[in-house]
């Protein structure tokens, strides 16, 4: 294959209408694909079936120790569900609270309650200083910058590399004391699906921000959603960092089960330090009686512990794993070489990040979703929804079954190279 | 049995010598029971079984029309659930957004999004508003108190009296701009079971509050929970009676399963006028990808429908009645007569309210606690846990088995006795 680089103006119109005679027949299938969400596909969710008949009869509804989780009570959540969550966290099972179906809500709430009543220790709300903002490793998940958005906190682009966001960047903001906090997603990154090298935690969690306000948001989605189990990357746990810098409230860390179980009615938790844990559960309780306890028993007894969660994880990456391939198989097949594209190859996680040509991420959704084919919009995994150089292209290749992922994998190439030829040739 | 009003002093001394002997036989009893939260009793779970295996295969997770409630979406919930709630309460069904296990969850949230965010067409975040004040009905629900404790505002005491707030009260209050709501409980109020007549529904909605950030926290828990089928209040729906006023948006009504269902495990929502709920929602999606369909469908499948769910109450109506019973036979016959005590005999809910001596509410609860059995701290029933007069005591009877409350109330009546006669010997 030739590199468009390389081209000459004649090459390319050649291409071009080459290309343009490609997309019209894809056009022409009325093909209706997503690869827009990090959505769990069918096979996925009925491998989770079991979870249904947990629990039958009304004697099923206690704990071990014979706690009725039909009824009031337990703000903080079932400490079996906890002892769950510890080992895939990092967390001693006692510093962690459980939350509902939803680690985004988790992280919304604990926003807001920065917002409102500010973190222990800090200088009180958030909504009474006059600028707050947060760093944004980018490319980045787009719910994070909404929730920012939403709450009037300034978001400030930090680039992600391969190994975390970039270090020195972020230790020259934190200076500023309007910095509070810092969105992460350590482990298969979203979109990326890189994974933060050991030295990167480290650096984080020895930080020394102006702001005693700060708080790293680590939202560990893909904490063992490897595909392959020979080759998956490991991320060094944080809390412990933290503890040994002297920096014990400095992370909040979100998980859930919405990629393990169902991803509408899984159960998420919160891990973080004893005194941050407790300054929540008492703000919390204003809040809440406490979430579904008869699903964070359903887990319990669908899972029995951490590593019946990792066992059932196999599962997931059996389905998942062609698809990353076929992303791959044919990104490679199509754009190596070109010269015009550049994508990663994560062990893990839900998603596959490219970039193409600066100036042509929005065209190239737009041909995809005029060829029938749903893209996350282009923009979406920058602060406002806006990436400077509008390259960035977030694909999900979860949700379609494989023989749409390669129909829509085809399209997605040929709007690649369509629009970075329209580019070229001006 | 004479009116302690009518006693002379040495016939006092005598009686509180009694009453303080068989005070002491209870305490040496070791009595462990409990009347202090509106918990539904175990036999009240169990009725709910049958939930427990309406969904056990893959296919069981469809709505009627083909939407599958494991994955993700929906962030206002399923229409299913929302058509069976429409008629509990009085709103049209798509104006209703269906929440997690908890209203109170959903209240707290609303409030905070009025502190964060403000109201439509109101006047912008309440937390850059110099003061908020909130309206309380008192009696009222601790947990709505503490909402407005929490978040800072400043709550403004309103006698309840037996068909609702006092409106000549809330009609001049509202005149003040810092006043921006009240919460309701409107049918078999929490804690004195009162229900608003229609006037005051009608006076309630056609409120022109100085504000326009006004809201009315309608808190319709016990909209369906009769405890008779012969004899029962009727509330009239406030969202219509709003719109007639001109007042469409005064209005969120909140509403759940949690004693229906089950209490940690049941469905919630909120219901209010097209433009309010399209303003929550556009909110509420930076929050949450949605709360669990699973569990609504789970409620949908069992109870099918408004109806279903009214047919089920008869069997907690069944499994209550009886207690309520019991505190109005023990009431009546320890304390009538004796011009100390006042309580409610309400038609449903889950509260009684009793009303001691003046300075005498404390002592009481403290008496009982000490003798075994934990009430309601007293106090608990007005913002800042302030009973001005040291009167109201709330009795939850719903908890403890049969056997158990006939002895709890007989240690609560004497425990008025003799904190009312300790208070009248000085």
């Amino acid at each position: 294959m030739m590199n468009y680089m390389s081209m000459s103006k004649e090459e390319l119109l050649n291409e071009k209408e080459k290309l343009q005679k490609e997309y019209d027949e894809y056009a022409k299938l009325n093909l209706s694909l997503n690869m827009a969400r990090g959505k769990p596909c069918e096979e996925q969710l009925d491998i989770t079936e079991g979870m249904l008949t947990v629990m039958q009869k009304n004697e099923d509804c206690f704990t071990d120790k014979g706690f009725d989780c039909r009824n009031y009570g337990l703000v903080d959540g079932l400490d079996d569900a906890k002892k769950m969550f510890a080992p895939i966290i990092g967390v001693p099972w006692d510093q962690i609270i459980m939350g509902g179906n939803s680690s985004l809500n988790l992280m919304y709430d604990a926003m807001a309650r920065c917002m409102l009543y500010g973190v222990n220790g800090g200088n009180g709300p958030w909504v009474k200083q006059e600028k707050v903002k947060f760093l944004c490793p980018v490319p980045g998940y787009d719910r994070h910058f909404a929730i920012c958005e939403s709450l009037g906190i300034e978001m400030v682009n930090v680039p992600l590399l391969n190994d975390g966001p970039d270090m020195d960047v972020v230790e020259e903001l934190i200076k500023d004391e309007a910095v509070k906090g810092i969105w992460c997603v350590p482990k298969y990154s979203n979109p990326t699906g890189c994974t933060y090298s050991d030295a990167t935690v480290k650096r984080l969690a020895s930080m020394k921000p102006a702001s005693k306000d700060f708080r790293i948001f680590w939202d560990n989605a893909y904490a063992i959603h490897d595909i392959y189990e020979d080759k998956k990357d490991e991320l060094l746990d944080i809390l412990p960092e933290c503890e040994k810098a002297g920096n014990p409230n400095l992370v909040y860390i979100f998980a859930s089960t919405s990629k393990i179980s169902f991803p509408g009615s899984g159960v998420s938790c919160l891990g973080s330090s004893k005194e941050n844990i407790e300054y929540i559960k008492s703000i919390m309780q204003m809040q809440t009686i406490g979430h579904d306890k008869m699903n964070m028993l359903r887990h319990v007894k669908f899972f029995k512990d951490a590593d019946g969660v990792v066992a059932f994880m196999k599962k997931h990456a059996d389905i998942l794993r062609p698809k990353f391939e076929i992303c791959e198989k044919k990104l490679s097949k199509e754009l190596s070489g070109l010269g015009i594209a550049e994508w990663t190859k994560p062990l893990g996680g839900y998603f596959v990040s490219l970039d193409v040509p600066e100036g042509c991420a929005k065209r190239v959704v737009s041909l995809a979703k005029q060829a029938g084919v749903v893209l996350t919009d282009a923009g979406a995994t920058f602060p406002y929804h806006n990436d400077p150089k509008d390259t960035n292209i977030r694909i999900a290749p979860s949700f379609p079954p494989v023989s749409e992922l390669e129909t829509a994998m085809d399209v997605l190439c040929v709007c690649v190279k369509l629009a970075s030829v329209e580019k070229l040739v001006g």
